[in-house]
C-alpha cells in the first residue's frame, strides 16, 4: 500500500492547525497550484461559453475524445517511464489478486446460473483483453477493467429471460446485444455525453457503492448455500473457510492500518494481505486428512484457451432470427447505462479527491475504448468486461506513497499533556501504465495449461470469502455507514468539530433515508428478473439530486452532507469542468475530511 | 454492566488535570478516608508489631478467621438490605450464564476423560453447593464458586494416573484426594496462613490469567476437533457455529463499550451479551431441514437428581484399600495447592483495586469453608468448586454502577479544539449476598427435570464458543498483552505520559519473557500426565518474584511494570495489611491506570 516514510519529525501542531492543515490532497495541492493543475490550454473542452448551433454536444461529434487524446497523449512516455519503483511491484500483485479473484468469484456464479456459457476461460480472457487494451491505449490507465458482480447478474437475469422463450439462441442473444451495447456506447462517447458524469455525487456514489457490496455478500452467501447442495460436510466446510478467509484478510489489512511495527512492516502486511490469505486457506484445504477427504468444490477449469463449452471462440451472431436482433435492441441500451454508470463511476472514483493526481484522465475516450471490447468480446462470447467499482480506488491507493506522519496534539496545562496519532498523507502516486499492463500479461500467464490447473485447485469457498471481503470493504468505508453512525452515536459524545454535527439530525436522517430508499429498490430489483433494469434506477440518482433533493436542504446542509465524487482538475477538465450548480460544497467537505485525517483504502472499499 | 448514569455535565478538564483525577476507584477514595476505609479496630489483624511466641502465626490458631468473621458480621444485615436495586437483576442474570456455560463445557471435556464419571448433575450439583455455602456463609460473598476448567485438568489427570494402576478405584481415590485436601485446606485456614496472598502482584496473577485462557482456548479446540469422531459434517458444523457464536457474544461486548446509543441501550448488550448469543445459537442448531438434519452432539444428560453413573451419591471412601488412601495425600496436597492459589486470586481481583468496595473480605474464613465444601463434594463424587478466576471479577463488574462521563480534552488554540471521549466511572458495587444466592437457586431449579431437558438441547458447539469467549477474554485483557502491544507499537506513536515509556525497552522485554517462560512451562505441563504438578509452578513464581526479580530491576521499574493485584485496605485488613515491601509501588501503577480511563470488565477477563 506505500512505501510509507519513516520521517520522524514530529509535526506540532495545535488542533486549529491540524484541521487547516489536515492532508495533502489534490484539494489543497491544487489550491496552492502545485500539483493536479494542467497547465491551461489554449482552448480547454468546456460547453459552459458556447453560443448558438456550437452548444449542441451531440453536433459536435467526438470533440470531447479529441480533447481526452490531445491531453493525455503528452504523458504516454512518462506512463512508462515513472513506473521504475517498488511500489509498482506491489500495486502489481495486489491488483492482480484483486481483479482475479473477485472475477473468478463472479464467474462461479455466472457459470452455474447461464447453463455453463460463461466459464473461467471466457472470464480470464475477457479481463486479459481488457487490461491489455486499457493499459495501452486508455486515456486513464489507473482505472482496472474486468469482469464485474454486475455484468454476472445481467448474464444470468437474460438467460433466465431468454430461456423462457428459446434457450438454444442465448450466445447468439448475448452478441447482439453486446453489438448494440458496443453501438451505443460510440455514439454517447462521440456525442460527448460523458460530461454528465460530472454531476455524480456522493449521493448516488455512496448508494451505489452500498447496493454493491451488498449484493457482493448476498452473493457470497448464495455460492455457500449451493455448496449444501453437494452435501452438508462440503457446505459446513465452506462455511468455515469463508468466515476464516474473511477474518484473515480482515485482520491483516487492520493491522496494516493500524500502529503496530514499523512502517515498512504494515506496508507489506496491507499490500500482500489478500495473497497471504488466498493461498494459506487454500492450502488449508488440501491438509490430507480430514480436510482434504470432503473434496469440496473447486473452480472449474476446462481446455487451456478453448472456449468452455464446445464452440469456436466467434459466435455466428449472423444466424440470429431478425426479430431476436431487435429484442436485443433494449437490453443493449441497459447494457451501455450500467456501463455508462457503473465505468465512469469507477473511473471517478479511481481518480477520487483525495489522490493527489497531476496526470489528466479521459472518459470520453475511455467510453469509445469500451465500446471497443464490448464489441470483441460480445463477438467472442466473452462476458462483457468494465470499470471494477468497489477494486477501483484499489489500485491508485496501491499506487500511493504514503507518508506516515507523527501529529501531536497539546492538550491545554500540564507536562506530557498530549495526543499522539497517526497521520497518513499521500506525498505521490505512481501514476503509470505498467501495472496495468504486467497484470494483463499476468492474467493471460494465467490463461495457460499449468497455471489453469493451480486455479483448479482452489476451493469455491475462497470465493465466498472473496465476496465477503470485497462486499464488506464496500459498506464498511461508506459514507452512508458514517452517517448512520453518526446518528447512532450518543449525542455527548459527537465530535463538535464534524461539520455533520451543525446540520439537525432530522435532516441526515432524511438524507440517508433518501440514498437508503434508493439502495433498497435496486437490492430488491435485483433478486426479480427485472434484475436489468438497475441501471435506470442507479442513473436516476443522478438528476434526482440535482433536481428534487434541494428542496428540502438547505445549500448549506448539502454542502456538508454531499460533495462531487471526485473534483481534481484534472479529472474534471475532460468532463467540460465543475459544474456551476456547485456553489461552495466543496470547502465544507474538505473541512470533514481534515478533521477525520486519510484513511487508508482496504480492498473493496469505494473511495471516501 | 451497570446502570450508567446519564449526566449530561461535561468536565471541562485538561489533559493534566484528567490524569491527576482520573477515576474514582478504591485507591483515590481511600486516600480522601471517604469509603474503603474501615474504622479502625482497637486490634487490627497484623502480625507485623508481634514479638515472642505471638510471631508465630500456626501458634495462635483461627486468629484470621476470627477476625474475618468478627470484621463482616456486622455487615449481614446490609448484605440483604442493599440488594434492592436493577444492578442484582442483571448482576444475577449475568453470572448465572457466566457460571453456568463454561462449567458445563468443562464438564464436557471432563466427562469425555474421566470414563463418564463426572457428568451434568454432578457439576449442577457442585456449583449449587458452593454457590448456596458461600452466598449464606462466606464472608466474602461476591467471590463466585464453581467448577473450573482446572479442577477438570485435575480430575481427567489423575484418571489417566489411577487408570495406570486399576481404574476401578478411581472414585474412592478422588475422594480420599478430597478428603486430604479438605484436611489441608482446614490447617492453612486455621495456621494462619493465607497471609501470603497479599504478596500476589500482577506479575504471577497475569501469567495466571494468561494460562488459564491458553488453556480454555487449547480446551475449546480440543471439543472441537473431538467432534471430527462423529463425521466430518458434525465437526464442521460446529466450528462454524463455535466461530459464529464467539463472534456474536465478542461484538455485543463491543458495541456494549463503545459510546453507541444511549448508555441503558450499552448497559443492556453488555449485561445480555452472553444470554443473546446462547438464546440465539441453541436455537439455529435447530432450525429444521440442513441444520437440524446433521445432529451435532448435545450436551449429554442423564436423570434428573440422580448421578450419572449407576451409583449412590456417597462414596464408599471406607471400603478403599489403606495403600491407595495414603497414595491420595499428595494429590490432596496438590490440590490444595491448586486452590490456595486459584481460589485466593480469584477472590482478590474480585476485590481488585478498580472496584471502589466498602465492605470487608475474609480469606482465612472462606479458605476455611472451601475446604468444607472440598470435604462434601469429595464424599459425593462431585467435581471440586472453587473459585472461578476468569469469572470472578465478571461478578463484581456487573454489580458497578458505571457513571459514564464525557471527558472534553481542549486542545491548545482554535475553536472547537477539542476531543470528546468516553470516561467510565464506578460510583458504587452493589455489594451484597442476594445476587449469589438467587444464582444458587437458579442452579438448583437447573437440575430439575424440564429446565435440565433444556440444557440437553444445547449444542457442544455452544460451549466451544464459551470455551473461546472466556479463553480470549483472559488473554485480550491481559496486561502481559499490553505490555507486548507497548514493545511492538511504533515508537514515535507511544503516548509519553504512559509510564512504561520510562521503562527502558530492554526491561520490558526481559519481564515479559519471565512471565512468558512460567506461562509456558505451565502451558507445556499441562499436556502431559505431570498436569497435576502445575499448581507448584503458579505458586513458585510469587516468592519468584519478591526474591529474584528484583535482582534485575531497579525499584522504579519494578513499581511500573508491576503492582499488587488488590491494594484496597479492606482487602489486605484480612491479609495481616499492606507487605512492608511495598515501597511506593502503587502510587505509579495508579498514574498508568489514570491515563487509560477504566475500561468495561469483558466476561471471561481478568481484572486489570
Amino acid at each position: 500500500m506505500a512505501s510509507t516514510s519513516q520521517t520522524e519529525t514530529p509535526t506540532q501542531c495545535t488542533s486549529s492547525s491540524l484541521r487547516s492543515r489536515g492532508i495533502a490532497t489534490a484539494q489543497d495541492a491544487e489550491k496552492k497550484g502545485e500539483i493536479g493543475e494542467l497547465p491551461e490550454p489554449k482552448d480547454p473542452y468546456s460547453w459552459d461559453n458556447e453560443v448558438g448551433w456550437r452548444r449542441f454536444r451531440f453536433l459536435r461529434p467526438g470533440r470531447g475524445m479529441y480533447h481526452d487524446v490531445r491531453r493525455r497523449l503528452p504523458y504516454y512516455w512518462s506512463d512508462i517511464a515513472d513506473a521504475w519503483t517498488y511500489r509498482t511491484v506491489a500495486s502489481t500483485v495486489r491488483i492482480y489478486f484483486a481483479n482475479l479473484l473477485p472475477a473468478l468469484a463472479y464467474t462461479l456464479d455466472m457459470y452455474r446460473r447461464t447453463g455453463g456459457f460463461y466459464g473461467v476461460n471466457e472470464a480470464l480472457f475477457a479481463s486479459a483483453l481488457a487490461a491489455v487494451i486499457f493499459s495501452l491505449l486508455g486515456a486513464q490507465p489507473i482505472t482496472i477493467v474486468g469482469v464485474t458482480g454486475l455484468i454476472s447478474l445481467f448474464n444470468y437475469t437474460i438467460y433466465d429471460i431468454v430461456s423462457l422463450y428459446e434457450p438454444s439462441i442465448y450466445p447468439q442473444f448475448m452478441c447482439w446485444t453486446a453489438i448494440w451495447a458496443a453501438i451505443m456506447h460510440w455514439i454517447v462517447s462521440f456525442g460527448n455525453w460523458c460530461d454528465y458524469m460530472r454531476y455524480v455525487t456522493d449521493f448516488s456514489s455512496e448508494a451505489f457503492g452500498m447496493y454493491v457490496g451488498i449484493i457482493y455478500m448476498v452473493k457470497g452467501v448464495e455460492e455457500l448455500v449451493d455448496e449444501f447442495t453437494r452435501g452438508s460436510t462440503d457446505g459446513f466446510m465452506s462455511c468455515m473457510v469463508a468466515l476464516l478467509f474473511f477474518g484473515t484478510v480482515y485482520g491483516l489489512e487492520k493491522v496494516g492500518a493500524s500502529t503496530l511495527f514499523a512502517p515498512w512492516t504494515r506496508s507489506i502486511l496491507a499490500d500482500y494481505a489478500y495473497a497471504f490469505g488466498t493461498i494459506f486457506w487454500v492450502g488449508f484445504c488440501h491438509i490430507p486428512g480430514t480436510l482434504k477427504d470432503v473434496h469440496i468444490t473447486k473452480l472449474p477449469i476446462t481446455r487451456a484457451f478453448y472456449p468452455t463449452q464446445d464452440r469456436s471462440w466467434l459466435i455466428p451472431f449472423w444466424e440470429l432470427n431478425g426479430k431476436w436482433v431487435f429484442a436485443a435492441l433494449p437490453f443493449g441500451f441497459l447494457v451501455m447505462l450500467l456501463f455508462y454508470y457503473d465505468h465512469n463511476v469507477s473511473s471517478l472514483t479511481a481518480q477520487a479527491k483525495q489522490f493527489p493526481l497531476k496526470k489528466p484522465g479521459g472518459f470520453h475516450w475511455d467510453f469509445f475504448l469500451l465500446g471497443c471490447t464490448t464489441f470483441v468480446s460480445g463477438i467472442l462470447g466473452l462476458p462483457l468486461p468494465n470499470g471494477l467499482v468497489p477494486q477501483a480506488p484499489v489500485h491508485t491507493e496501491s499506487l500511493s506513497e504514503y507518508e506516515s506522519n507523527l501529529t501531536i496534539i497539546h492538550t491545554s496545562g500540564g507536562d506530557r499533556g498530549e495526543i499522539r496519532k497517526q497521520t497518513l498523507t499521500i506525498r505521490r502516486v505512481v501514476e503509470q501504465r505498467v501495472t496495468h499492463l504486467v497484470m494483463a500479461l499476468g492474467l493471460i500467464g494465467t490463461m495457460t495449461g499449468p497455471l489453469l490447473a493451480v486455479l483448479g485447485t482452489m476451493p469455491r469457498a475462497i470465493f465466498a470469502g472473496v465476496f465477503f471481503v470485497v462486499g464488506w470493504g464496500s459498506i464498511e468505508s461508506n459514507g452512508m455507514l458514517k452517517k448512520l453512525r453518526h446518528l447512532m452515536e450518543e449525542h455527548r459524545f459527537l465530535a463538535r468539530q464534524n461539520p455533520l454535527f451543525d446540520v439537525p439530525r432530522g435532516k441526515i436522517a432524511l438524507y440517508l433515508a433518501l440514498q437508503a430508499v434508493g439502495v433498497a429498490a435496486c437490492v430488491a430489483i435485483s433478486q426479480t428478473i427485472a434484475a436489468i433494469g438497475f441501471p435506470l434506477l442507479i442513473c436516476a440518482l443522478i438528476p434526482f439530486r440535482w433536481k428534487t433533493v434541494p428542496r428540502w436542504f438547505t445549500t448549506e446542509e448539502l454542502a456538508t452532507l454531499d460533495a462531487l465524487t471526485a473534483d481534481n482538475m484534472v479529472v474534471l477538465a475532460s468532463l467540460g469542468g465543475r459544474p456551476k450548480e456547485m456553489g461552495g460544497m466543496d470547502e465544507r467537505e474538505g473541512r470533514e475530511r481534515d478533521a477525520e485525517g486519510m484513511k487508508r483504502q482496504r480492498v473493496g472499499s469505494i473511495a471516501q
